[in-house]
């Protein structure tokens, strides 16, 4: 369609963020990025537009700052050990419910679910986050619905994922959403997501 | 067992590798890294230790260089489209047939196949690659038995992988081989991947 509105999705990273929560979903949508008629653009930011350490050592470099990223269509929100410092920060939390007041889609991964908890976004419904957070999010807020058998869940403005590898399957389900089942197919080929466990 | 000769892990980085190919494997394995009695080490690294830009955009800062990176147990080769300069490169392929005399397991992901082709790992042996490229590696090197079915080709000093997110199969499959089934259980639960891809 190549409107001159692209759908704009936004990846925030962070110190101690998760690699493949930040990665799944980014290989995901880049992929869709680089393939629809939609011309979707994918762009990783960081608070200040500085590098980050992700959680495991790995550093990555975004390509802006929350102050530069512009409006989005979709947060992605990636989890990880950084996510209970920023789940403990008045100030990060209001970014997150100012984020929320003018984005359509807020989505994390794994314990990113965390931060939306904290900054009040789950109240009252369903959400997932990784299986060893179950009970931190449900004292974060006990009015969450916490589902603890979905890969993901799709609350309309609001997606949560399970854990980690969890965000791959959340992406490609956002993909379906925003573009068309088509597509999904299409990005799930060109990663080659026929997952075998070998253990 | 915590012995002073810990297995080291080299996870090769380049411009226009694929993000899934590198992070996948890498979120696996230092995974383990953290949880495993064998106390394996884990690190990026870029050809001279520079920062790369991938095939879809993301900047990532390895942690050495080739020349400083030291001796390894295991070297992981991911793919993308920068597999295709590096394959015609001469010194790169000298480079990478020194690092087979040295290197016990060298390990491709996806594209990184063409490399091991170009620098004759694989002749007259089995070996995968990404679905859309078995011609490539068929061409590059007549010799090989494209295994076009195999999530993964597991050929004992050389181990090769299917496009992009088979490399988290293959990495949990190292795991199991260089540690134990247990171990490889563990990783699995740890990023929680129990696939379920939505479309």
């Amino acid at each position: 369609m190549g409107t001159g509105n692209p759908l704009r999705v936004g990846l925030f990273v962070f110190d101690e963020a998760e690699e493949l929560d930040v990665v799944g979903p980014y290989d995901v949508l880049a992929w869709w990025a680089q393939h629809s008629d939609l011309r979707p653009q994918v762009l990783t930011f960081s608070a200040d537009g500085a590098g980050v350490r992700c959680a495991k050592g790995l550093s990555l470099v975004p390509d802006t700052s929350a102050d530069e990223v512009g409006p989005l269509h979709v947060l992605i929100y990636p989890g990880g050990h950084g996510t209970r410092a920023l789940a403990a920060d008045p100030e990060h939390l209001a970014w997150v419910r100012q984020m929320r007041a003018t984005t359509p889609v807020l989505a994390s991964v794994c314990t990113g679910a965390l931060v939306f908890a904290a900054a009040g976004l789950l109240a009252g419904r369903p959400a997932t986050t990784h299986w060893d957070a179950f009970d931190e999010l449900a004292e974060l807020d006990p009015s969450i619905l916490v589902d603890t058998e979905a890969r993901w869940v799709d609350d309309g403005d609001t997606v949560t994922s399970a854990g980690v590898s969890a965000g791959i399957d959340m992406a490609l389900h956002l993909v379906d959403r925003l573009d068309s089942r088509d597509m999904a197919r299409r990005v799930r080929r060109g990663i080659q997501y026929d997952p075998e466990p070998p253990v």
